[in-house]
């Protein structure tokens, strides 16, 4: 197993990033364009880049404190995965602990997606600390 | 153990990728500024980032192929990592493969820094790309 974790300090409040990582207006404006989604346990989410379509359905939802995903369809390598986003604000900004778990091995996949992530989430703190995100 | 790996496609010839992860003018180029640096094994880099001091021992140079460091002076998380640039040339672009692996555990740590190495590989390829990188 091969999990990937990215920490990242934002100047933003928990309440901000809650609203980016489990809205569809959030997650529109820093991940994917093409999003359908809603903060509600077991709801869903679907995910379209371009030729890559993913359904994620919300497993967590802990108000300004954490969400996390399991991924049911996607590419082959992405299915049974987890993604979870966990918040704890410290000196007036938020430390967010990202997780793309439960990879089967770290593979080429994982390699480039370890590296798209830390763009996107990049994107993430862009969008909280200005209000524009590089979504794809 | 635990390993951070990221995958990159830089649209530059492996030659060009190879000085910049060598060279002490690539390396201040998009890594660090305060730079001293020899492509000769068993050299010793030093990378210096403010309060941060960090001592790579060169143990592999395969020209336009691959160079990688071990971590022998650092902060105590990194004493003892390696670090590895793997190049692959692919349809006129190249596959870089980076590996800073040998962690003792996915710690707080290694979770920043994972985003960090990200965030300078893109230095690097931007650098490869168009002569401009962000070192710190």
């Amino acid at each position: 197993m091969a999990d990937i974790r990215h920490n990242v300090v934002i100047k933003a409040t928990p309440e901000k990033i809650y609203e980016a990582v489990t809205t569809q207006e959030g997650l529109e404006a820093w991940w994917c364009k093409q999003t359908t989604a809603k903060p509600e346990p077991g709801f869903v989410n679907i995910f379209i880049f371009g030729q890559y379509y993913n359904e994620m359905k919300v497993t967590d939802l802990i108000p300004n404190k954490r969400t996390a995903w399991e991924c049911i369809n996607s590419i082959e390598e992405w299915i049974g995965t987890s993604i979870s986003f966990d918040l704890e604000e410290k000196n007036g900004k938020t430390l967010l602990r990202f997780t793309h778990g439960n990879w089967k091995a770290a593979t080429d996949t994982f390699a480039a997606c370890n590296y798209d992530w830390a763009l996107f989430l990049k994107s993430l703190k862009s969008y909280c600390e200005t209000g524009t995100g590089q979504p794809a």
